[in-house]
């Protein structure tokens, strides 16, 4: 069922970076990001903490996390199977938890998966099925459907983008990405695309490059100090970037860095699509807890140490761009101005346990 | 009379960072600032070309060049020493003309250099005396009456920042950067400096950080996509940074980079000081050639490949910043607001083969 379903979309990303984490057999396997391209290596966690563990580690990211939180409840569903069913459903409870608690800024999202995946279960009880078969079922649907989604939002985002368009990134947008290309080859516009690297793991460098190439697009990695001369110089059409948090007043919790392009953005005339939905769970950005992470991940870049011993590192994993550097905010329903996103709320059609990003 | 004289300043960065390229025993030798602080490894150059060569690929930056220069004229005095005093003049000229093109966008500070070094010379000759010493001789003066310039710009740039001023730094600004540590030290105010790592050659990680810490204040690095967030989330009193070109109409060419945290220094409220003097051969920014260099070193960090094959890379050393962005150009007279640099050359003295960096 899974390669079938997955190749419905007839993306390479999507099979290559999207579903990049699978539960068979006890096992999760999630493509460990932090090494790919240079080396395609998988993680297998044996339980769902290690899996909540490999989340927190930065094993995956972007989309990956949510994969992997689906694939971990199935995990854990297959380690209490043995038990009774009001204790399976204690420990799946428990490690909804956990999995969604795995990263700060994006439990009220993770608990959308892991909701999702406590109502499989008890769909599965009822029925009489397999819990963990349940679950993985509904991670492919609740995929499927955010494909679908996602696909719409290309659309409306390839509406904004000159045919040659020259199109700068910044981190890993991961589906919104390869929707982009697609949506853009089928109507015939050769887009060129600028991927800033994204300190300190590379993001833009590793992966949105690397899609971005793969899909045969021309493809420019530039390091993050050149956006505002990359835009003075040589002409930018659209900054665009998917985000981690969209709040109602149109701010916006990306990667750290998204803030100062779109300040430039803004300086330089260049306009700024932030693709997804908003989340209801955010009124404002003040109410996103932004991760500090480990700093010694600053002070090294590809394994190798570059700054002296006694020196301090800072990593701030995401920053806040306020509305007003926002041109637009692309969801799969259209284009809303960053103060206009109650709107949306009002028109979408968003389950509980869904999640459109 | 090298290590008194160069000792009178008593800084570890002047004897560890500055005086990075010597000539001695027909080598000049110079500090390879491309693996440092991680091995301390000089490259030794046996002729001129071989200087000019170093210069150009980068192996020293910011002022180092300008030493590595004059010691490059001294070995290319040594080269035709057996010469007639008119066969060594004809190759001296030349060697300034070499040595002074080994990077485009410094060649009239360059020739700043050599024209003092062929003076010196000249001076030699009628003298009777070597000329290699007399290059030296001349090298040491011209550097410590830089020194003495230096330290007064620095009074003027502590005079700007608060007793536990947060400053942040771009790059490597070289002598003011220890300069500007020894003054605070001397007034008893405590920095805390955050240094951008400046990709894709670290400088800011590698460079300015192993100074500020070694000069015993609290240093910490962050990567370059996170200036924005530092000034917003928590705050930063002063940005600074040196420049490689400060031209008459007030714009600042300087490593790739600056313009975009001048952007948002601006847009965030935080004082921008650029150090230096004017350049009198550039009226206006667009008069100043930015190199582009080898695109492959964006697309490694620390020696690591970060992108996949097929994907592009685009490396513009420096940018251009306009006058609009900056608060003062921080002089060894003064501040002056960046639309009145024609007042620092009427109060200047500034020799003909002076450099004041």
């Amino acid at each position: 069922m899974e390669a079938e379903q997955r190749a419905d979309w007839g993306l390479p990303f999507l099979l290559k970076y999207e579903n990049i984490a699978w539960f068979e057999d006890g096992i999760v396997r999630i493509l460990d990001r932090r090494v790919y391209p240079q080396r395609v290596e998988f993680v297998s966690c044996r339980t769902h903490t290690e899996v909540a563990q490999a989340i927190t580690d930065m094993v995956t990211q972007s989309c990956g996390p949510f994969t992997a939180a689906a694939a971990g409840m199935a995990l854990a569903a297959w380690e209490c199977r043995n038990e009774t069913e009001a204790a399976q459903r204690a420990a799946l409870s428990q490690a909804a938890e956990t999995i969604s608690h795995a990263r700060p800024t994006t439990v009220s999202r993770m608990q959308r998966i892991t909701g999702g995946c406590l109502a499989a279960a008890e769909r599965a009880w009822a029925e009489g099925k397999s819990v963990p078969d349940a679950i993985m079922a509904h991670l492919l649907v609740s995929n499927n459907k955010r494909y679908g989604k996602v696909a719409q939002m290309a659309s409306h985002l390839v509406d904004r983008i000159p045919d040659g368009g020259r199109v700068l990134t910044q981190c890993f947008g991961e589906t919104i990405v390869g929707m982009m290309l697609r949506e853009a080859r089928s109507r015939g516009k050769d887009l060129k695309l600028f991927c800033a690297e994204t300190r300190p793991y590379f993001q833009g460098a590793r992966l949105t490059a690397t899609v971005c190439s793969e899909m045969g697009f021309e493809t420019t990695v530039i390091t993050d100090n050149m956006p505002a001369c990359l835009m003075q110089t040589r002409g930018v059409d659209v900054f665009t970037c998917a985000a981690d948090a969209i709040c109602l007043d149109g701010s916006v919790v990306n990667k750290v860095g998204t803030f100062q392009i779109a300040i430039c953005a803004k300086y330089l005339g260049v306009p700024f699509y932030v693709t997804g939905v908003p989340d209801q769970e955010h009124p404002t950005g003040s109410s996103v807890r932004i991760e500090t992470r480990n700093p010694d991940y600053v002070l090294r870049a590809m394994g190798q140490r570059t700054a002296a011993p006694g020196v301090r590192g800072w990593y701030p994993s995401f920053d806040l761009t306020p509305p007003e550097l926002i041109t637009g905010v692309v969801t799969d329903l259209g284009v809303y101005a960053p103060d206009r996103l109650r709107d949306y709320l009002s028109a979408a059609d968003i389950g509980p346990f869904e999640m459109v990003i």
